[in-house]
């Protein structure tokens, strides 16, 4: 990015990032950065300074902090906003996905969810939560609601460590379309624990509602991406 | 959304989050909550419990800080995501959209801007930054970065409380694609002060590079926008 517009002196701390930054861009992957007293003397600027940069790139996905020292991380995954499997996404960004069961169960639609779903209220859903794996890393957390109604066996043949949506086609039902909605959010503290981060990082909040070709709804899903590791890409159309 | 998934008690300010969301249903946008230690009693919780519930729904959006006070946030603006101009969205929301110019002057592209932009690095670039309002409330912080070369009296004719977008038009640029990459930040001190918010509440932050039908870069943009305030929607179809 360029540096800071007209008539804005660059905060002190920035002129650090932008340093730290090039730093980072010598080091492979996982390296841990210089000391922050190293580089306060290197910048001549407070410690403090070093750590609001440090911070600053911890929360843009730039650092990880890997138990007591902060390492270079990885580049961001960027995912296209598709109508796919996260398994897809991932093993085509040349990465290896995975996923953990966390929940596989059955609750009973509260009105929201059975309005989404197009059920009555108090009709069984099968709830499907997991975490979401990258190169063994948790990423994300996706939680599925399906109406046991339409997929009256789910419970009992579904094997959470598959693909949902290679069970689904199965089942006889293609997707057409889905609804997303983009939100951020804070983990909540039960989220950052599965997460292994911590509830002050900005999180991407994906609402989905699926259909198939005659409309009907297949599937909500809230999905859970680490900012700092996520990013999502779409191409818009003149209309 | 469903109560907590099987297997996993609810944490206690949890409840109390669901309680006050009930409640606050029935209260007006702009309505004051009732105090803390009035709630900690109500819902038999500890002060720090009733906290941390309020802190969850202002980063959620439901409630926004008054000065002292806490009150009822209105409802996220839902924005499709879509190449078109920030004042026709709001429009179309029933909301009254506004601008404030911050910043228009020139620059020089460094490495990456002039790559996006497909020019030289150190070319001049027009630099336009400003915050965008809701209903007079600063929601958004929008950077556009155009070419001198292809907009050369840019920085002269055009009035930055209007719409950037027709302007581009009227000068016989028409926009065919954008491809936009969708994140989440945290706001550095400066954006956070211009937002009117704080540097802790994530935000959404959009980079789009858009072109003309023959594949030309026209602008680079890069927005942020109030997490709390705002979320984005797009349909997806099946390949």
């Amino acid at each position: 990015m360029p540096a800071a517009p007209h008539g804005f002196p660059t905060p002190k701390y920035r002129t650090v990032t932008a340093y730290l930054s090039e730093l980072l861009d010598e080091l492979a992957e996982g390296t841990p950065i210089p000391a922050e007293r190293e580089l306060a003397v290197r910048f001549t600027v407070a410690r403090e300074t070093v750590r609001q940069a440090i911070r600053e790139l911890v929360v843009a996905g730039r650092l990880r902090r890997e138990g007591r020292a902060t390492v270079v991380a990885g580049p961001k995954l960027v995912q296209p906003l598709a109508l796919a499997s996260y398994t897809e996404g991932i093993r085509e960004a040349g990465r290896r996905p995975g996923r953990t069961a966390v929940t596989l169960g059955r609750l009973y639609a509260d009105a929201p969810l059975a309005e989404a779903l197009d059920i009555g209220p108090g009709e069984p859903v099968a709830h499907l939560e997991r975490v979401l794996l990258c190169d063994d890393q948790p990423v994300g957390l996706e939680n599925t609601y399906l109406p046991l109604r339409r997929f009256p066996r789910v419970l009992d043949e579904f094997d959470p460590s598959t693909s949902l949506y290679a069970y689904i086609e199965a089942c006889g039902v293609r997707f057409a379309t889905a609804s997303e909605r983009i939100e951020t959010t804070l983990a909540s503290p039960r989220e950052a624990r599965l997460l292994r981060t911590n509830p002050a990082l900005p999180m991407l909040h994906l609402n989905r509602l699926s259909r198939d070709a005659a409309g009907r709804p297949i599937e909500r899903v809230r999905s859970l991406f680490r900012g700092d590791r996520f990013s999502f890409t779409t191409t818009l159309h003149a209309p």
